[in-house]
């Protein structure tokens, strides 16, 4: 099969042994992949991806002098069903799954392996069990758009937002962007949201942030303040006499950029008692002051993926027209075009979310 | 009145002027004062602590410049009342308090303040509201640990203990043996604490830690690991085929070290879910990889001090004998020891908590 692989730490376009189902297994074609921040990551910071994997005892490491598929945002087509498999889903049948097989061994990571490829290829092996059927009526496109809304989801689960919570969202990228679909699903409002990129500040908006900041232009606080000031007066707690003005909501930051030096920033500005819930993935060491943590009693929840459960949620809410993530995609290339979209991908003027399609040309 | 005073940089023993009570307030003769190490941290690092002090927003910051009078960890006695107040407790009795001033413009700290001497003065004003009387019965030794113990108390209680959670006391100086005496306190074992120190790991038994571990033979995560199974297999969730050996309750660590480095190695080495609560007080920077928290959903929770409440059930608690926190005290100065004694307290094999008793000479 033809495939846009990683090799050497380069992303080309090659012919590759065309993946057997394993017991439980089905053979699937790739209909489209979302091309993931992770994924521009693990080819920019190769070496670091695999060291931060192996010391967080990761079984299963990648090897970097071998070929690896990556993408794992994915809708496919059932091709073939592999030994012991009930065949509940014929042929044909559109499917999206976690990008994780489940094997004796454990589970294994679809898309950062050598063995197991990703959606980045024009066939894929999946795990039966793990199958979900595409509902009737919703796109191919936005069924890709399944895995990183899962990511907001469950981000958004792992906040135990409380109904006073005011959240702020830091970094608009495809990340912050599934934060805020989720924070609007569960009708927490407003939602403030701060990018420096125009054109991500418009597609916040478009899939429901409420107050948008630039933060070039001041940072996200004095807005993020007048937002969560309590409108209902008999919820606001007393205040005692020497603080002066009114009463605000409780701060919950959504870490949505993944960069160095945020996380501290963040704790430095933020009121006390705020809970900041880590999503965005940073690989490189990051350095933070514990006292300001400390000084205001600050929480960080770092979260990662999702659940069985929020991931056939979230197709759910997808096929619903619950979750509006069609603003998401902002580009589709061949496998030819996967160097290039990668390229793309580091503007933010420019793109958000490019589905790669490997059957077009 | 006679002082110990941090004076450019350094402890001396001087005559500075006695402090007058303010309205609601009262002078107070200090009876005994525990040296905290914060106190040892704000004299070596004084820069930094005002820096960080800045930093997170405190309105009111210490100026090195002038003199500083340490200590907030004490026990005193009423000698005289200031104006606007109900004299409810009389001159001679015996009280704590949290230390701080309740003022028109906001509370004022004790002790980190050129204007509010602390205990290594022969008096302080203390805010009348916030006195707590003595119980008959408790030496004023012990209910000068009231402060220390308290934040072992509100450490425990922001950790938010499942009855299935295991937790593991990483340090075991005077914040990591008030948490244990905490846990203790709720019943929540085994208790397994950490500790290079031998006499520190003595301290910690007799304050109720169950399993006591010397990380110089090896970290602490195989005999957490062994005193964290489930005794009730009922209780136990069901583990899939390939993770070997018994299931393991959820880790809750109290990280009571604040030395840089303790935390990334805690992040890298927890198991998965883990929640941290950072009771140390790190006044440097601190370097941590945030992709170790992501990839095993890690929770960070910096705390800081205690509640009313919680301040004045410990000094309950100490009254009532369920607090056994006489190990803890390790030695007593006059102010002419305080000096010495911040350079002792250096040394874990010699000392956990030294008081000062600046009538003494």
């Amino acid at each position: 099969m033809r495939a846009a692989v990683m090799r050497n730490r380069a992303l080309v376009v090659a012919d590759v042994p065309t993946p057997e189902p394993g017991p439980g297994e089905v053979l699937v074609r790739t209909l489209a992949c979302g091309i993931c921040g992770s994924d521009l990551h693990a080819l920019r910071h190769a070496d670091k991806f695999v060291e931060n994997s192996r010391r967080a005892g990761n079984p299963r490491v990648m090897d970097l002098g071998r070929d690896v598929i990556m993408g794992h945002e994915f809708c496919a087509e059932i091709v073939d069903h592999g030994p012991q498999t009930t065949r509940a889903l014929k042929v044909g049948t559109r499917v999206c799954s976690r990008p994780v097989l489940m094997r004796a061994t454990g589970p294994h990571s679809i898309g950062y392996s050598n063995d197991d490829p990703g959606g980045y290829g024009e066939y894929m092996r999946l795990s039966e069990s793990l199958l979900l059927e595409v509902p009737n009526g919703l796109s191919t496109e936005h069924a890709a758009l399944t895995e990183p809304m899962a990511v907001g989801v469950h981000a958004v689960a792992k906040a135990h937002l409380s109904p006073d919570d005011a959240p702020l969202v830091i970094g608009c990228g495809p990340v912050g962007l599934a934060v805020i679909a989720a924070l609007r699903l569960r009708g927490v409002r407003p939602i403030v949201a701060a990018d420096f990129s125009r054109r991500r500040r418009e597609l916040a908006a478009a899939l429901g942030a409420d107050v948008l900041i630039d933060p070039a232009q001041g940072g996200p606080w004095v807005s993020w303040r007048e937002a969560a000031v309590y409108r209902d007066a008999s919820r606001a707690p007393a205040l005692p006499s020497w603080i002066a003005g009114p009463a605000v909501r409780p701060a919950v930051v959504f870490e949505c950029v993944g960069v160095p030096g945020v996380l501290d920033e963040l704790m430095a500005a933020s009121p006390r008692g705020t809970r900041i819930v880590v999503v965005g993935v940073c690989m490189e060491p990051d350095t933070i002051h514990p006292m300001l943590g400390i000084s205001k009693e600050l929480n960080l929840q770092f979260v990662l993926a999702y659940t069985p459960d929020e991931f056939a949620a979230t197709l759910r809410h997808l096929a619903e027209g619950e979750i509006s993530a069609a603003p998401l995609i902002t580009g589709e290339v061949g496998l030819d075009g996967v160097a290039q979209a990668f390229t793309d991908l580091a503007s933010p003027e420019r793109h958000a979310k490019i589905l790669v399609r490997p059957s077009s040309r």
